[in-house]
């Protein structure tokens, strides 16, 4: 079954979803099975994150500004705009698509894990994340 | 279902094969369901970036031969080229498998989304991916 | 079909794991499908890499550790340990889930290809990674 979730983020960040795929998950009325996550979009990413304390998802943002920083003289693609070359260099970095067992109706994730959305530009319009949900 | 795709990539660098994706999945004739990717190498990875623009493309490149560079002396396998073990770094940072959703007999990506083959060896071989075709 | 691995790393480092997928696979009796792999943890992740020299294994963990240092004064989230944060950020920069082909009832891997556990902290304790059977 496919399902889509739209976002609205509003500037760049780590952005949790985990509430819409669970959400998901239920109208599927899954038991056991898997939940597969794509992102439309080649300047926002996926991860799966500790979702417990904030300090830890702003340290993250920060380390991979910092990695791939804006006004880097290697860039070329820069007519779409200063974020838009480093966008698609974290993105790359990161993950597209993520897998999620479902076990039980529930999502098979550790106790501290939450799954995020990782803006990479300033001013991003909605964000489309297909997922697709597999029964056993 | 499962298939293989095989690219024979000229040097280093993103090799676009969406075009060879989609024809698996219509020869499996899949309607709704779900398409993964595994490359079956430890020095080229999978990517699914933008394929408007080849600047962007470019860009990719050369920041990553900038962040894993050859001839770094961290290395200590080197006795299969100066090249090999910049590509397994470079594979672990990117993916190995991607999965896409299948919906109404198309890849459920982006407007701008295409899969790419990143190799990161110099005179590669040939290249193989298998692709898992699974109809809801 | 849902199984659970349970490993034990000893440290910091790369530790294989591609003979209890095996084992997984071969209770599961899939002959033709797919295997997703999810590690529970936010501090260690997966990766598919070379299983045939320890020096590219040794290399690679080297490689991220310099990438990535302890002690690094950009970090807030601290209080968990000089390993903590660290630790997010390698696993962030490499695979949460993995999703491996199987067909004629084995791992459509690689010659070269082990599956591994990257462990990102230095006293870890259990960890568990959550395995999907899909047979077709």
């Amino acid at each position: 079954m496919i399902d889509r979730i739209r976002l609205r983020p509003t500037g760049q960040g780590l952005f949790e979803f985990t509430a819409e795929v669970i959400e998901s998950v239920a109208r599927a009325k899954v038991c056991d099975g898997l939940c597969t996550l794509l992102v439309q979009h080649t300047s926002a990413s996926l991860v799966i994150q500790e979702n417990a304390d904030p300090s830890a998802r702003r340290d993250l943002e920060r380390w991979l500004a910092r990695l791939v920083p804006e006004g880097d003289a290697l860039y070329s693609h820069t007519q779409e705009g200063p974020d838009d070359m480093p966008a698609h260099v974290r993105s790359a970095l990161t993950a597209t698509s993520l897998s999620i067992p479902i076990a039980d109706g529930q999502l098979a994730m550790g106790a501290w894990q939450g799954i995020f959305l990782w803006e990479h530009r300033h001013h991003p319009g909605m964000r489309t994340i297909v997922v697709h949900l597999l029964a056993d």
